[in-house]
This record gives structure tokens, C-alpha cells and sequence, in this order.
């Protein structure tokens, strides 16, 4: 897929975008200096904003309007920004374990509460939108995503897990959010109900293949690609859909124990990678991507003809096909 | 106050409150069993769900059903819950410092993640109320809650803050979430504007005058009292009402220093403890709880004629007066 459709795309919304992220400034900001600080500091490490673009591509099929939609749109980063970081909340103290400062504790608490703050205010936003059904649908959303991010805790370490219970944990950790995307920037645009449902599942379904790609590319990228060493999702014990294809190989398994047990020699890390990019573990989940890939594209072939479907097309085998 | 006039309250509320203690069970259950577990657990230390039963008494005030208020009474409960586990959450790292355990690691990211839960939970509940407004008080009560949180760190140690500063913070901690209990509850109930005013000054009055008395306390009561070691705010960092009307006293200065710096020793806090005790800051601070208090049965006053007034009266009271 063409960076180039993308960034054409990404132009179309320029504006739009400057727009929310400038909000997001605004949202973000409160009577606490501490507060303005972490907030700040998250806001501008970036991000590619990918949940707003939804947001106000799904917007398109309905009565599209900056202002109504940019509280959706600034919710949903939010959220996706508040759930980063809780996520770096305690690791950062397992990579400083034995030897955490009192400062390191106080920003693990500081980085705490500016995630709750983060939450608290998506949902202060969210009630700009005088619909609540859209509350609904974002406070469900939220409940999901934390129960996704206990049960990936579960989960860790454990080789008896099934496919379905990796597709269930990626659902709630990732397809939720953009389906919800999808879903509130169609409802905040009064869309009729069969496009919200088409926005939604296509969401879905983007969320789905994006997150098993995500997945994919921690085991088969270099270390430079991933800014991080390759295979590090199983180095914490997250074990992803192309390991649970090749599990029980008996080439693999012995590796594989070592390195959930964590250990795994550098050398023998390196092996268990290789194994596992040339055994068809990989091919078999770029298929399961594949397929929700396909069920994405379908829903976009039944919403209504508007210049947003080329747009919602695009990102969708963007993120599925992207190589790094 | 007696003690009898609160048991008698609680008694006339005894079934409702079962209701939402089922209901409360109901909603922390999820699909993880980690989670049940850590909910559970926290369920069952129990509380004194005060905070529902201001949710009920206020409703008192329109058309009372308790199915109608039930979402409300959860939803703020839960808040309250979540708060308090991740008020844990780095404390408990805290004090295992130097010595931490993965488990202990892992107990604070699924206590993290609980209290997350326990946020988003609430959140969905007051969708219930199919009422926008109610959505925006809980909201924005959740927001100045965790900007409380960010301050009540920044103002840690710092002696310098004035009284503005420290009521500032308690607003925040304590205040707002029992006035929203109360406001909520009566919104859920469809009482009257004026109404829905008073009870939301009233709750936010109880919890200054509350809050106040719960810093002196922990001042002047005994360790067994407490269950744990008096002057325990101190010694986090953390300067309450009576210690900022002292703070300059030549003889209570060096050693509030010490006690802020961690170098105290166990003789000299005793001395300090004492000297604060004795000194007229402990009363300057009660006449300011009591003033919130005046406030609070002031608004009360101006209520309609109504059983739940006796109630409000008596649970102010007792908030207010009591002696641990």
C-alpha cells in the first residue's frame, strides 16, 4: 500500500486535524502545573492520531460538522492516550526494579493520576455530545478496555491459551476503540442507523487485522524497525497469535519455555526468532489478518457512494499492509 | 452526637442499601477472574457506603424508587472505590521499597488496572439515567477529583501553602464527590432546581466540615485509634489545617521540618505531636469545620418539610463530631 494515498488522505484533514489537536491542548490543560507538564509532554510525543481520522471520516456520512464531532474526536485520543499511559505506569518501575528512586516512584504516581485525568476528562467531553448513546457507547467501551488489559496480565506466560482467547484479548485491547471511533463519529453526524453499523463492524475489523499485523511485525522486523529488540511482546510473556500456530512445534517449544521463563541466552533468542519467521506461524496469521482485512472492505462497499469511502479504504489496507 | 441516631438511619435505609450492595456485586463482575477477585476483595472490605447513602436521602427529597436511583448510588460508590485503590497503588510499592517482589509489581499493575475498571464501571452505570446532565456533574466530579490527587503531590512538603491552597484540596479529595452523591441523587429523582441547589451546597459543606475533622483526628487520636501511627499525613508530606495555622510557631517549626524531611526520630515526633495538640491549632481548624457544618444545617434548613431532613441533620452531625 502507498504511503502516498495515505498522506493525501492525512492533507484532505489537515485542517480538521489542526483543529482537534489543538482542542486537545485545551482539554488537556487544568489549574495543576504538575498536571500541564505530564499532559503536555504526552500530547506533544505525538502519535498518528489515527482515531480521530476515523472519527471524522465516519463523520463524512452523515451531516458533517467540525464542531460537533471534535468533542468525539478529542474523547477517543483521550482515552487511547490515558490507556498508553497506564500501560507505561508500572513497567517503567519493573525496568528500574532494585534500584527505584523516590522520584521514579512519584512520576509512576504522577503518571497514574494524569491517566485517570485523561479518562475522566474523555468522558467530560464526550458529554458535549448531548447523546447518551454515545455515552453509553464510550463508557462501554472503556469497561472493555480494562477488563482487556487484566486478562493480557492473565494470559501472560500461558501456553495453554486458544486462538479464540488471543482474538478476544486484541478485540478489547484494540479493535474496541476504533470500532467505537468509527461508531461516535457517525452517531455525533446523525447518520442513519445501517451506516453506524457498517462504521462500527468496519472499525472492528480494521482494529482486528491492524492489531494482529502489530503483532506480526514485533516478531519479524529488525531491532531498528521496532525501536526496541525484536520479539520483546514475548520477552513479557505476551504470547501472539503466530506463536499459538507454532506452539507445540517441537523445534519451538523448548525456546519458547526458556523465553517466558525468561532464561533465554541471547543466542538462543535469536534462534527462536528465526524459527519462528520461517515456520508458517506467520503466514498463517498475516492470513487471519487477511480475512478481517477483507471483512473491513466489505463493509465499506455497502456504505452509501461519498468521497470518504476511497479515504476509509486507504487506511484499511494501510494498516494491514504496512511493513513496519 | 450518638451513635444511635446513625444506626437508626442507616436502619430506615437498610433495605435500599442491600439493594445497592447486590447491585454493587453485580457490577464488578467481569468476564476476568483476576478482576472478580480484586473487586470482590475490595467489596467486601466493605466501607461505610456513605456516599450512597447521601444518593438515597437526597432522592428522599423528589420521587423517591429505587430502581430509578439505584444507578446513581453504584456509580458514586464505585468512584469512591476506585479512588481508594489507586490512592494504594504506589503506596503499597512504596513501602516495600528495595525489596520488591514481582507479585508485588504485579499486584500494583492489577491494582491499577482494577481501579481503572472501577472508573469506567461507574461511568456506564449513570448511563442508566438516561440524563445528560447527570452525566456532566459525574464527569466533572471525576476530573477535579484526579486534579485533587496531582495537587495534594505537588503540595506535598510545602510549607509555604496557604489555607486558601489546603481547603482548595479537600474541595477536591473529599468535598465534591459527596456533593455530587447528593446532587445526583436528587436529580435522579426529579426534585425540584432549588432543591437539587441546597442539596448539592449541603453535601458539599458536610464534606469540608468532614474533611477537616478526619485531618485534626489524625493529629490528635492514638495510634489505635487511627490503626495506624498518628500524624501519619505528616509524615507522607502531607500538611493539613492545623498544622498551617501552627506552621511558624518558633517551638513547632524545626521540628516540622524534620518530620517533612524524614529525619525525625521517634522521640522527637511524639514531642512535635504534642506540642501540635496543645497549641490553638487543633481549635482554630474545629471552629472552621464547625463553620461548614453551620453552613450545611443552614442549607438543610431552607429544604422542604421532609423525614429525610431529621436524617441529613444527623448524619452532618455525626460527620462532624465525631471522635475517631
Amino acid at each position: 500500500m502507498d504511503k502516498m494515498k495515505l498522506k493525501l488522505l492525512y492533507s484532505d484533514l489537515k485542517s480538521d486535524l489542526d483543529i482537534i489537536e489543538k482542542e486537545l491542548a485545551v482539554a488537556v490543560n487544568s489549574s495543576s502545573h504538575l498536571l500541564n507538564e505530564a499532559s503536555l509532554h504526552l500530547l506533544l510525543a505525538g502519535g498518528k492520531r489515527i482515531r480521530p481520522v476515523f472519527v471524522l471520516l465516519a463523520a463524512k456520512f452523515g451531516n458533517y460538522s467540525i464542531d460537533s464531532i471534535k468533542s468525539v474526536a478529542v474523547s477517543v485520543e483521550l482515552i487511547h492516550m490515558a490507556s498508553l499511559v497506564h500501560d507505561d505506569v508500572i513497567d517503567d518501575a519493573e525496568t528500574r526494579r532494585g534500584r527505584e528512586t523516590v522520584k521514579a516512584q512519584w512520576n509512576n504516581r504522577v503518571a497514574m493520576y494524569t491517566g485517570d485525568f485523561l479518562f475522566a476528562n474523555a468522558i467530560e467531553y464526550i458529554t458535549d455530545l448531548q447523546n447518551t448513546y454515545a455515552h453509553e457507547v464510550l463508557s462501554h467501551t472503556m469497561v472493555e478496555l480494562c477488563i482487556g488489559e487484566i486478562i493480557q496480565i492473565e494470559d501472560k506466560h500461558y501456553l495453554e491459551q486458544t486462538v479464540r482467547d488471543y482474538l478476544r484479548r486484541i478485540k478489547r485491547k484494540t479493535a474496541i476503540l476504533i470500532s467505537a471511533s468509527c461508531e461516535l463519529g457517525a452517531i455525533a453526524s446523525q447518520a442513519d442507523e445501517e451506516t453506524v453499523k457498517h462504521l462500527k463492524w468496519f472499525g472492528y475489523y480494521v482494529g482486528m487485522s491492524f492489531q494482529i499485523i502489530d503483532d506480526i511485525l514485533d516478531l519479524t522486523s529488525t531491532d531498528e524497525e521496532l525501536g526496541k529488540p525484536a520479539g520483546s511482546d514475548l520477552a513479557q510473556g505476551n504470547i501472539t497469535l503466530p506463536v499459538l500456530y507454532v506452539k507445540n512445534d517441537p523445534d519451538i517449544e523448548p525456546l519458547l519455555k526458556e523465553i517466558l521463563a525468561g532464561t533465554i541466552s541471547g543466542e538462543n533468542r535469536q534462534i527462536l526468532l528465526t524459527k519462528i519467521r520461517d515456520s508458517d506461524g506467520i503466514n498463517r496469521a498475516k492470513q487471519i489478518s487477511n480475512l478481517y482485512l477483507q471483512k473491513a472492505l466489505n463493509e465499506v462497499k455497502q456504505l452509501p457512494a461519498n468521497s470518504a469511502k476511497k479515504s476509509l479504504q486507504n487506511i484499511a489496507l494501510f494498516m494491514s499492509k504496512r511493513k513496519f
